[in-house]
């Protein structure tokens, strides 16, 4: 998939690099690794949905009119099919609503904010309100917390989720620690899933807080590349195993499932938490758009149906992916301190290059057409102290692009690193990001 | 339509009334007009749109991808369809999002009470925010300032609009004073619409809070009875030549034009409003589902189509509307200071009552059958001080259970009516809420 005259091959003196660089400059390709976005053809997948529900009757069984007002919590059926497969509880622990997960947990944030959760004051009350965020962590997690004022404490992840350790430390000794950002299946952007043992800290941990909560980013719940049957996520049953059934909040979405930005959203929790947030949902909308909901119901049919239309967008998932393992293996074998996450699931590949090559090779991929995610948006505050990690998200790519793009980036990386490194031995040289 | 032995002729002294509500209530009926809710009879207007958007591709013109995410603002195309119309501004001026424009006031109050609106301090750092409330009015737009601690400050409505001596007194004088409850067409629940002179009134007066702000839910700006031409709401242009245009915030909806709760929702006002509005949206949400936009634009087409469509809308509230105009005119002719608006549009009917029978005459129709929205409920604080006032809403109603409605409605009222007098001239009578 070269581009003549592109290729990497034979590159690896800092000339070399820099030739081929000026190359991909004068002939840039428009690739955007922005964002975690499903490819068109994933999106194919759910295009029967733009004819449904269609003109059958629907019943929903508990006397809910779907073309009509009313009902806050949603169709039951969808919620017997997604909030197990999703969330982890069962269909009376959930509600659907809305079409982003990102929203119910602004809007979760918000109301904690603004009364409190089931039982304590509100968190505006309070002098200062911090967050335990795994690093790194998704900047719009991030972005929730500073429209809220709300500090963010970063803590590491490491491959089975975040270093419990350091969690607990935080959380049993800080009471204004009042909750933690998780996505405890293919985190985003390392990849990784929590195991059993790290749940089971995060639900029985002693916390200093009374109203310590789990915010659990469900996002890539049932999102591997490999076909497997599908688990039911595991925080919920664990807090309520340890007696802590209200210590979590659970989103999920189908927007990675059907059609992005059409999907549905979930919000899942023991049933003091859900009496809280139906409540207060009376003033805050009309209710859900059933009709949307009716239409998942259709599209999926059943569990069977979600596990099959998932190993097709794990299949197009894994394509890509493995064209970036394949050429950062390929090429990013020689330089030291250079390491990648291998994910089963989920939309990114986390990069970590030498300290203070990140935001480099985010400027050289640009230039050379790979628009990628700003370095530093992966840790609290936008800043990466050591300036070594970068998001990589080759979903929405063409296959061969996604290798193209892999090619480019490691090409980047390979400059950056002989550039530094040139730097450290020659005293006389001008700062990397001087160089034109 | 009357029911053998359940027929109010001839009803007139106290004992033939209540012999006539003891009929009733040994049959009762069920009917719920206790929300206005649209008819299934509107709804299949609407049944078209289950089975669109359809396979046919479709481009937005500004590069947003309509089946991914993406976008703020939403489809430019249905901005410059239903802007216009609905809110009475230009396509740029407004954004398209969710299914509620009621989650929209709730989250632009809460959004001026968290970061203040353009240029100002957030509410949450004044000792006390104050709305002024055209009562009788709308009990959600109640509960949104309830929810965020804003005191409500009633004052009357007209004919053509609020009581503007006093709004121009209590916006010129209390600096406390941010915000005013606006629904200029068609009002919910009185059904009056502002006149030109009220809007203009509304757009100049002098406001000591230099944040005073109109939230204006335009919920029935295209929805008359009688076929007529679609003229654009004037409250944001009216502010705008007064060189106010930040003054308004304005809120609309699909959801009594197509599929109750799965319609689409707009806000719209200046371009400093909108530059507010959407950058605090980024961490919100992931944007809105543009594939109902979509399906939206095709099921309308242009505005030749929405204007036939409220037109179909129309008649089938007309039909109903009048039934319970007829019934009204003919069977509450006899009680002094029992009056009722006689709206052009929009979803009820207010029904003014003696005093303190407004919740006897609810008590009563739920005996026999009849829910109605609670007393007091059009009221700031839940509480109707006179207990005078009740907000029918026919719409949902087949014409001849409207029909049926308004009898028992009327029967209850001429017997409250009877008892007061009753009690008034007999103090050995028991209490009217004693009455079996």
């Amino acid at each position: 998939m070269e581009v003549a005259g592109l290729s990497l091959d034979g590159c690896h003196r800092l000339d070399e690099l820099r030739a081929w660089h000026d190359a991909c400059r004068k002939a840039p390709v428009a690739f955007d690794m922005t964002r975690g976005l499903p490819s068109d053809e994933q999106i194919a997948l759910s295009h029967a949905m733009l004819s449904l529900p269609g003109p059958a009757p629907f019943d929903s069984g508990d006397g809910q009119d779907w073309l009509n007002y009313g009902g806050q919590q949603g169709i039951p059926q969808l919620r017997a099919l997604l909030a197990p497969l999703l969330l982890g509880v069962p269909a009376t622990q959930a509600a659907v609503g809305g079409n982003s997960s990102l929203a119910l947990m602004h809007a979760a944030v918000g109301l904690a904010w603004r009364i409190g959760l089931p039982g304590h004051a509100p968190w505006s009350d309070a002098h200062e309100v911090r967050f335990l965020c795994p690093v790194p962590g998704y900047d719009r997690h991030f972005a929730i917390c500073s429209d809220h004022g709300i500090a963010l404490v970063p803590v590491p992840m490491g491959h089975d989720g975040p270093d419990m350790e350091r969690v607990e430390k935080h959380v049993a000794q800080d009471p204004r620690i009042r909750g933690m950002w998780c996505v405890p299946r293919h985190s985003n952007p390392c990849g990784a899933t929590y195991s059993a043992e790290v749940l089971r800290r995060l639900a029985t941990m002693h916390a200093a807080a009374p109203d310590f909560t789990l915010f659990c980013d469900n996002a890539y719940a049932i999102h591997d590349f490999a076909p497997q049957a599908l688990a039911r996520p595991g925080l919920y049953d664990a807090c309520a195993t340890a007696g802590n059934p209200d210590r979590v909040l659970l989103f999920g979405s189908t927007s990675k499932m059907t059609i992005p930005g059409a999907g549905v959203a979930l919000l899942g929790g023991s049933a003091r938490i859900m009496d809280w947030w139906l409540a207060a949902q009376r003033a805050c909308t009309i209710g859900p758009d059933k009709v949307n909901q009716v239409r998942h119901l259709r599209f999926f049919g059943n569990a069977a149906g979600v596990a099959r239309h998932m190993q097709q967008h794990g299949h197009l998932l894994q394509q890509r992916f493995a064209q970036v393992q394949r050429v950062f293996a390929q090429r990013l074998r020689t330089p030291c301190d250079v390491h990648w996450s291998r994910p089963a699931g989920g939309y990114f590949i986390t990069l970590w290059l030498p300290t203070g090559c990140a935001r480099r090779v985010v400027s050289l991929a640009s230039q050379a057409g790979v628009r990628l995610t700003p370095a530093g948006t992966t840790h609290c505050g936008g800043t990466d102290p050591e300036d070594r990690c970068l998001r990589i998200a080759p979903s929405r790519l063409p296959v061969a692009d996604a290798a193209r793009a892999a090619e480019i980036i490691a090409g980047c990386v390979l400059l950056a690193c002989a550039d530094a490194a040139s730097v450290a031995c020659d005293t006389t040289a001008t700062a990397p990001d001087a160089h034109p």
